[in-house]
């Protein structure tokens, strides 16, 4: 199918491609004309994870990426790249390659596409440094399909360097910003496709979970007429001929759907904590007589995530930990739920000075997550009774303490992945809460609307995606987790 | 747990609570205080929908709204409903009820949500107003939740009336302005809750068989630096101290993903069709040799749909088709592939005049979707080659004949629900159409730059969430299927 030696019309050569004429392989090679699915040939691509010893001396087509070339003498070693899979390639003078296929071979440029006839050899040593150790491809076809433009603007070996192996070594390692920059050749790094292929996971884990605790999916807007929820940063849009707002949460719209019956909801969408754009996995949920069943509820669906993750990506884990060490996630069964005034004891204890009424500082979050792992060895906790003060209009005061309400965070590693309550579901007090803190009653007429006739007792939460991501495996900068970063200084690519 | 006959400071009493001294049901009834999580008390609250006969003579606390109420005499029957599940109860006179408290009963406002005890009866004759046909429950205890206001802006009954029956009988039925401006109460209708439920399935379904596919979850940016697809109304977000935009569709970033070896992907997240916004499926796949293992792999994507809801949500297709009827929705396995040039002949059969290079009108599309219903018996079909002149800038010219495409629409009961292509992955090529189509090559040169360094052949397409919803219902609004729905004259609530 690929017309050997035919270069396409202005696409770069790789060099040296010479004695033509006389080349006794010269079907066996070259650049392939651009695919525009001119055929639909019988031909089956095996999957490089799947070159083991049971194909051995088989004849296979691989398409993979060249991760590496490197020619001696009368042969070429490649090393061929699929996602977080490799293996050893060998092209030889003999019978099935020239002396030209082999220089044509050797000057592939890395990171370029191709496709390769080849029979499968057991090896007699491992090769360690593929994920295919016990066999290697030896060439008789190779044809370029996508070539890559010979300078390359980050090394892949470079980029998943551990940054401490690196230092010690005087060996390269690649900053953040040229990683953003060219994200595109970073997310091919076996630690990205790792880390990119868990976060679908646990997307997939969190509904999964959910689905089958009787939620429902729902869609909220994105677009709102006014920047009900408050606070800095509000983005406008503009929207036809009016201005318009971007909705930082579901919020308002999620419980909305309570009061529309749909009792437990979630849903997954864009939203902002602090100045990052991220993706929010929202929670509410109808109870019955107490709030408690509600952070039961979700803490049991991360308790299953984490199990979720740890049965099903395990080869995600370690490939990522070998780049970034770290500890296995611990969790407990039931999960550890801690009130507010607890934690303010441990930290009094460990020399910290807070006020009843003052919220954590992230410093303040991180040494009490050391010290409950200390005292209770899990890295997932619920904090429960936050002070009023410091929660949203819409919080349910805690009718025993009117300093004290009924919400709760939900920490990881030390780092806060959820916020929530319960909501309050009378539209009086809820009017009153709101004045309290300020908040224009024109703006939320519609959400204070929607408690006027009759609404359930709920609550609910917002999870982080990205954040989950990170603290799960234990990472520190939540671009790692988020595949085209946007932060106040980053819009592209 | 309850405080019997408490009415809450400034709530609205229920009329004429009246001769309490004299009540010796006294404690069985009132309205109870706020919910604020005070207790936890011991209690099972049984789901309507499980009362049935196994459950006769047994004592059950129900949760449920009022539906409607009806007092005759010494008794009041009650319908109480929860989602699209109702029952009959009956508070009469007696040894439980007094006459104070059936009073109470019959006054409390539709739509509140309450609490009762009472005993499951076996009724002699079928109760065909409720879900609940084989069953009442005789009502012991009564106690309100939340009440709802007296005056309901829409009534339920009404918003559930097939529109013939309203014409017919003179009895009234609700537009789709007052729906939408009361959404919370329209939503709680059997009709919506089945819809929405429905939508749930879809998205539900959609992720299931893609994860069983091998493809990955993606997260692609909502904000990017430049109005990369161009089209008129872009919407103009501030971002921080600057100018972004929304992204409508996450076309660049999918493909940037299939650059970056994700080989499958999706991603589901707000985008536009027209001037509606609207959630999106995404989907971008690397193929081998044809773009039509994309095609196969998308139209068994939804395939596996559409026998997932027919398998799974037969309840809800029923209860949808009781206020808008029509015909089940039909498709063929393998699915139904035509060329456009063949859909041309058969419209050019049927009377319509149209160029070989011209797009299909919508009343076009209609038309075509009824030939091909009579001659194929297929609700769902694939419009395949495209002309070229019709699709955006990065689709794969047909190699054949350069005024087609190798970009293909599919269709539901007439209706495009999907618009897809082979995408260029030459850098070069994809310059001279960009420029070909006026785009400025500095907007996009962050994409173009991702098939610099390798780029495998691949296709995809973008699926309306809510249209599917829509046309495999039968339904002619998309509003009906948007939970707020969003439209240049709608931004509330």
């Amino acid at each position: 199918m690929p017309s050997a030696n035919a270069s396409r019309k202005g696409q770069e050569k790789p060099r040296e491609i010479v004695d033509a004429a006389e080349d006794y392989a010269k079907e066996r090679y070259g650049i392939s004309s651009m695919i525009q699915s001119q055929e639909k040939p019988d031909r089956v691509l095996v999957r490089v994870k799947d070159l083991t010893v049971q194909k051995a001396d088989d004849v296979v087509w691989v398409r993979a990426r060249v991760h590496t070339s490197r020619a001696k003498g009368k042969q070429c070693f490649l090393v061929l790249r699929q996602q977080q899979f490799n293996v050893q390639a060998l092209v030889a003078v003999g019978d099935h390659a020239s002396k030209q296929m082999v220089k044509f071979a050797a000057n592939i440029n890395k990171e370029s596409i191709i496709d390769v006839e080849g029979v499968v050899r057991k090896v007699n040593q491992k090769i360690g440094s593929c994920t295919q150790q016990d066999v290697e491809l030896h060439v008789q076809k190779i044809y370029v399909i996508s070539l890559a433009e010979p300078r390359l603007p980050l090394q892949l070996d470079d980029a998943i360097r551990p940054e401490v192996e690196g230092e010690e070594d005087g060996r390269a390692t690649v900053n953040q910003d040229t990683r953003l920059d060219n994200r595109v050749i970073d997310l091919r790094t076996s630690t990205s496709q790792a880390i990119f292929r868990l976060q679908s996971g646990i997307c997939h884990l969190f509904r999964e979970t959910l689905i089958n605790k009787g939620f429902v999916e729902i869609q909220t807007p994105k677009i709102i007429s006014a920047a009900s929820e408050g606070g800095a940063n509000v983005f406008t849009v503009s929207y036809f001929k009016n201005n318009a707002y971007l909705a930082q949460s579901p919020q308002l719209y999620k419980q909305m759907c309570i009061c529309a019956d749909f009792e437990k909801v979630f849903c997954i969408g864009p939203g902002k904590i602090l100045s990052f754009i991220c993706l929010l996995i929202d929670i509410e949920m109808a109870f019955n007589y107490h709030y408690h069943e509600v952070v039961e509820e979700i803490a049991d669906t991360l308790v299953q995530i984490f199990k979720g993750l740890q049965e099903r990506f395990q080869t995600e884990i370690q490939t990522v930990s070998k780049q970034f060490p770290c500890e296995p996630f611990k969790f407990l069964e039931p999960t550890l739920r801690l009130e507010y005034c607890e934690a303010l004891a441990m930290l009094r204890e460990a020399g910290v000075e807070m006020d009843d009424e003052e919220d954590l500082s992230t410093p303040n979050e991180k040494l009490l997550g050391r010290l409950v792992k200390e005292k209770y060895d899990t890295d997932f906790y619920v904090l429960d009774k936050y002070p009023l003060a410091v929660r949203p209009f819409y919080t349910m005061p805690d009718p025993r303490n009117p300093k004290q309400s009924n919400s709760y965070d939900m920490f990881m590693r030390g780092e806060e992945i959820l916020s929530g309550a319960q909501r309050i579901h009378d539209p009086q007090l809820l009017t009153e809460r709101a004045l309290h803190h300020g908040i224009d009653l024109e703006k939320i007429k519609a959400y204070i609307d929607s408690f006027r006739f009759g609404a359930p007792p709920h609550a609910g939460g917002g999870i982080g995606l990205e954040r989950v991501t990170m603290l799960f495996l234990g990472l520190h900068n939540v671009r790692q987790t988020s595949m085209f970063p946007r932060d106040p200084k980053r819009l592209t690519p």
